[in-house]
């Protein structure tokens, strides 16, 4: 009997810290974690490599996969589509490996359905003033869009019911801590466990 | 909205190590983790304290907390009790705290029956022939003594599939870090912890 791989999923309002978090554990879990590569229909930038920085497919690639059930979430911003194809993630799976996957709120019950014991873990900010605040300090937006950020975020926290487990990313590292103790506790549940115990029963008999 | 405790139950063969576990996790959770305190029918002795080392009990008040349902769980060893009581665990998790017990195999389904959202953990030994080597090193045994808890260890790891989570412990340290890993992860599980989520959204009105 082998190790199943574990599909982590990571949503959270804008702002909330996910990419840094995200950045973090596959620091501390290099060669075991991997963040799962979106496809994309949008035009290939400078250096992107196709299949390390996103899979590049034409708009017509990206409909047929939608309807042939092939994307575990996909959004649109834009004219461009963005999802992820899960092909690739199955085959990390079957390797025993951990895959990180950092979607759209609304995205994770699509998951939940091709992959049923995916982990899903919604960050939340500390506070919506919070937020806010780290919304403002980014200078990359307008007041309105801020404020725009701040009503879907409200939306969003209302999802986290749908979740498994619930990270307040308050201060950075314990955050990071918590995602690896979601991670490391998953490994052990005793449906992706249970081929240790034959592995202690049958050591006797070899 | 407050937190409330967790219940951690740990079960494993005579030998696998539990109790080293549990005491290097209290040694780390000071203050948040407690061992519940077990009531027995048998005699005190020397400095054993009523309420820190054991519940001491007569046969009569034993009996009235089973028959009244008021017992985790209970086993008879020789021609004395042993056994859980439900009220200072719940007074514990009342309080926000983590409360640990260390029970028989069989004991976990009653305690899962009165507290549905403890967390169930099988210890388990790397190996039979582990288990059997350190058994003989305990030089506390006959020969036929470890054979009968072998027989009994082999019984008791198909039992596994009961538990929430399985800790093969191989390694003390790593052991250790994955009974604490499933503990702060499972103060993140969603039942646990949407008050955070209230907090959240209650924070910016105020």
């Amino acid at each position: 009997m082998r190790k199943d791989g574990l599909l982590v999923v990571l949503s959270g309002p804008s702002g909330c810290g996910k990419d840094t978090i995200i950045s973090k554990v596959l620091d501390h879990l290099t060669g075991e974690a991997f963040l799962s590569v979106s496809m994309t229909t949008r035009e290939r930038r400078g250096t992107e490599q196709d299949g390390v920085d996103y899979y590049f497919v034409t708009p017509e690639q990206f409909r047929e996969n939608v309807e042939n059930d092939l994307m575990l979430e996909y959004a649109q911003y834009g004219a461009n589509f963005y999802g992820t194809p899960v092909g690739p993630v199955k085959h990390l799976l079957a390797q025993g490996k951990t895959v990180i996957l950092n979607i759209e709120v609304q995205g994770g019950k699509n998951v939940r359905r091709l992959i049923p014991d995916a982990v899903e873990i919604f960050v939340a900010p500390p506070s919506l003033k919070e937020l806010e605040r780290r919304l403002v300090n980014r200078g990359t937006e307008t007041r309105d869009a801020i404020d725009r950020r701040l009503l879907i975020a409200q939306a969003e926290l209302q999802c986290a019911c749908d979740y498994d487990y619930i990270v307040v990313n308050d201060v950075l590292e314990d955050a990071v801590e918590d995602v690896l103790s979601i991670i490391r506790a998953s490994a052990l549940k005793t449906n992706h466990a249970m081929y240790r115990i034959s592995e202690v029963l049958n050591h006797v008999e070899s």
